[in-house]
């Protein structure tokens, strides 16, 4: 839906305030340009804070953008658009990030077994006002996605956990992969399992740039 | 869920009887080892022979796998397992496959503006019986995912169509890269929807090999 848009994007310097892999694969995928500055943003914000993980993984995506806004704010050409992003797998009221280790990766997907859980995205897109940075407009919305998992034995589990996917991924599978074989379902948006809300994301785009 | 598997499948003489760019990708995203013989079925069966479009996708893709069976049964080292597959899209009793031209991927699209379908694929599994192709096994299911498209105007999507990603897809779409922005959200599998039920078919690749 962002074609009408694409010749405006292209003058834009949009950034990508993530080091995530999958996050800059979904947006090369739909041919937008942008560049990659990960935040340094420490993701430390008490979860018990928020009354909702959609409210925490808001505020830690608008960190990291804010973060990366500081940074760049002087440059010779200043950005015209960051995007903050933060992901979370929530079940039974907690809240699931990396795994630490093989043994957290295990009991997180043990855990995950012939049920549901959902997964959270959290985005902040930042446009400066009048082309300044001394104040800007914050865009923040967040989308969740339901997904269902086969039952496997622990062998099939621990074997998963040694081809190394899921250690770099929020709730220790990645769906994209070989993780996908293990889920049966999902309800909502796909890419934001991956880590992305495409289609808010692409809606959200067009209101800032029409209106 | 192949993982411990991997050993045994990498022996194999794996054969995806289908000439379909995202289904090769599919599978080689998770690590399975296959050749690519595209099928030379022609796909012509009469869909008001079908009670059900599951019935008449499972058909074809059967008709794929035979066809390519029939082609490598002689060889020197025959396949251990060839897949055959077939998605179609199915709205108000209607099946849409392939568009035949820009106008016809326009009509499709928006006839799915603000509303859901459902894409279905069909997937058969051959595999020889004691190593011999005069007699083999059939395995067949198939996997029905429902997508909802978001509205947009009629200049986004034909915009969209002259991106060329409509034309050599099943219904008019590829969800994995411009059009998934189209796309507010899918219940079932999503690499169904991209043309083959992943987990399914992991499922069914387990029984075949451990029974």
């Amino acid at each position: 839906m962002l074609e009408p848009l694409m010749h405006r994007l292209a003058t834009q310097r949009i950034v990508l305030a993530s080091g995530s892999p999958r996050r800059k694969l979904i947006l090369e995928n739909i041919g937008l340009k942008f560049e990659v500055v990960p935040s340094t943003f420490e993701e430390n914000l008490r979860k018990e804070d928020f009354e909702f993980p959609f409210d925490y993984v808001k505020e830690t995506a608008k960190g990291k953008a804010l973060e990366v806004a500081k940074r760049l704010a002087k440059d010779a050409r200043p950005p015209d658009l960051i995007i903050g992003s933060d992901t979370v797998v929530t079940m039974d009221n907690k809240i699931y990030e990396k795994p630490v280790d093989k043994e957290h990766a295990f009991q997180m997907i043990s855990s995950y077994m012939g049920r549901s859980h959902t997964v959270y995205t959290g985005v902040v897109m930042l446009t400066p006002k009048k082309g300044n940075w001394d104040d800007f407009n914050i865009t923040s919305f967040h989308a969740g996605t339901d997904v269902t998992f086969a039952e496997v034995d622990s062998d099939t589990i621990r074997k998963y956990i040694d081809t190394g996917e899921p250690m770099d991924k929020a709730g220790g599978y990645g769906i994209q992969a070989a993780g996908g074989t293990l889920i049966s379902g999902i309800n909502g948006d796909y890419f934001n399992v991956m880590g992305f809300p495409l289609h808010l994301f692409a809606k959200h785009l067009v209101q800032i740039y029409t209106s």
